[in-house]
């Protein structure tokens, strides 16, 4: 080896954290641990036998197209598709304002490689989605963290951090939000405040990203309106992508945003992976083609309203007094807030003695801070898996609390 | 949109280059048109019915794994079967020294991204692969170009720049060799010059970049050793992709390195896209596990000989005098050398008029030098448009020669 191979990497290298949940993830391999820890759809949702047909058909009638190189700005009958979508949700876009990415993890890598040098401001939710702060994280910005309230990120304090950067004579190069049952709390943000956020990144001349993966995955209440649609002034980026919705397997992922952003995002693509695979992107385009996304859209949700229901009631039944936890009306996550003397960290390490497990709180936390806190995957595990491993954590969480 | 977008933007994004080859590309779609121009493998190589059999296979026995998400290091089986087929060419390795990428593309991104501050030094080749350069430069490293003889890499000019950088109390981030058919010249290193490079490495601390898409596409000659199995220090990176010997619409590709750096790898990878399609992986997985890759190169090299010997036999017999080509062994590219009074940049103009397309040379460099230089691609069209092509070509350079 090199003498000094720490010498030979980059800032940005040097800076890179290690996801903290990875190795919890690796422990929860084993069948006899129920886990809520995982970001991950629910297996029995993905529509094998419909992909079987579509891949069958794709391979037979256009294998040329879907197995050589594509277009960096992704297969136009996908982008065609994913613009016909979004109209129903209040879009005006062409094909011209959507990138295919590889998964939205790809859109926030290129997003952080765009706007933020070292030092940089952007601005975060507390808590917000892991996989954000870690593809920010390695290009070095500064983070700067605005609690969530009962309806998103609270504005007052955004207000604030937006105009004491102002002072210094420094702007936000973005503010990251996931309006729709938030990761890791569930919470979603109503249109008054989307607008309130929008009216601010003007004043404050900024951009929002809007992260969205779950927001067709209602299972009550009032759809909200997309930043994007409420926005007049091409200040609005959103990321989606299909694997909560279709397969996580397939990687598939996009970017909608005023074409001279996305131009930006189409350059930089080009240089990290060329395209997103060819192949993934035809056997998605001809199955939302064929009115399949649509109807399984509908059957996650009936699964996971299910699911959700069955913990809330196991966690009225089974927590103890002290113990407070988010009621999302769609997505995957709810978030836990224990008594403030309580370390979850500490708490995940019996409760996978006890063959449960969950993600701790802090790690959302751009500064980590908020240790009495854990987000719980209820999507996953079965029905009767999601009261079972209640009655555990909660039985964890009892045991902590008398010592 | 902002008031001043640019000034939002990273000094990454502002340094980054829109692909040169990109419009040129987009051209060739016209049917009309023999392209020499892409890196594109020939379309009738492209395994359809073994992967409809593997696919549905797949989907039958496995799909809740393939469809859901994967660890970041790639799946086992494939970086197994991958370690075994480099066995064969003298790696010692394991599963621990691989790591799956979302193609070989992702390998350089993540390579710039660990090793280069703006401004560090890293060396290439005079010319090299145009998707490094971009990568690299996307990074914003300072690149020192080293000019290739017959033989790759010209050692004494690579000691020079070592040199030079020592005395200024710098080293080289890394040293970025295609030694196998190297795009674009298709020139391959001699056993003997590899290790003259890889002492080279040793004495200056510095590491090897050794990127080998087409090394198994040997259509003659002796095989040679890839530095990787040259090296006894953990010094060497291999690159590798299934992109030219299977299909590139599945972006697969791999880094192969010592634990230490490849761990480097796997943090980064984690934040730009967490993981590789398990989906495209399994599939690939179960494709060799049947014997059905190395059946399929067996049969891409004889096609793609074929494809150069037509390429080869038509330059000889229409090409004017004072024009200069590479006779490669392998892989998909030769490179074409001009009388210096020449540009090919205004000559690819005419050539799209007379329905033939190439890339200038130009681009390979990483300071835009060598304007009287092309590449061009045997691969991709078939024998008897390759023949009809070089006939165009020859006349498109013929008359540029009377002005």
């Amino acid at each position: 080896m090199v003498s000094d191979f720490y010498g030979l990497l980059s800032d940005n290298a040097l800076g890179m954290k290690r996801s903290a949940i990875r190795e919890l993830l690796k422990l929860t391999r084993d069948p006899e641990i129920i886990s809520f820890a995982g970001g991950l759809p629910a297996p029995e949702t993905f529509p094998v036998d419909q992909l079987k047909e579509v891949m069958d058909w794709v391979m037979t009638h256009e294998a040329q197209l879907a197995l050589q190189y594509g277009p960096t700005e992704g297969d136009m009958l996908l982008r065609e598709l994913i613009v016909k979508n979004y109209s129903a949700f209040g879009y005006e876009i062409t094909p011209d304002n959507v990138l295919i990415t590889t998964a939205s993890q790809q859109g926030l890598d290129l997003l952080a490689k765009l706007m933020c040098n070292r030092g940089d401001k952007i601005i975060v939710g507390k808590p917000t989605y892991l996989g954000g702060l870690g593809a920010f994280n390695s290009y070095g910005p500064e983070m700067i963290g605005v609690s969530l309230d009962e309806h998103g990120m609270n504005a007052a304090e955004l207000e604030k951090a937006l105009a004491d950067l102002k002072k210094n004579g420094e702007r936000a190069k973005f503010i990251y939000v996931i309006p729709d049952f938030q990761n890791p709390t569930g919470i979603t943000m109503p249109d008054e405040r989307r607008r309130r956020i929008i009216e601010l990144a003007y004043e404050y001349d900024t951009l929002i990203v809007e992260d969205s993966p779950y927001h067709e995955l209602r299972f009550e209440g009032e759809h909200q309106t997309p930043l994007y649609a409420l926005d007049n002034n091409g200040q609005v980026i959103t990321l989606g992508t299909f694997s909560k919705i279709f397969c996580p397997g397939f990687r598939i992922g996009w970017v909608i945003a005023d074409p001279q952003i996305l131009d930006k995002f189409i350059v930089a693509k080009q240089q990290v992976d060329l395209c997103t695979a060819p192949f993934n992107q035809r056997i998605a385009a001809r199955f939302i083609e064929r009115g399949y996304l649509g109807t399984k859209i509908k059957e996650i949700i009936e699964i996971y309203r299910v699911k959700r229901d069955t913990m809330l009631q196991a966690f009225e039944e089974y927590m103890p007094e002290g113990v407070h936890w988010t009621r999302p009306e769609g997505g995957l996550f709810l978030f836990i807030t224990l008594p403030e003397y309580m370390d979850s960290e500490a708490l995940a390490k019996e409760a996978i003695k006890e063959k449960v497990a969950f993600v701790p709180g802090n790690v959302f936390f751009h500064d980590n801070s908020n240790r009495h806190t854990m987000r719980i995957n209820f999507s996953f595990a079965s029905k009767d898996k999601n009261l079972e491993g209640v009655k555990r954590l909660a039985n964890v969480i009892r045991k902590a609390m008398k010592k």
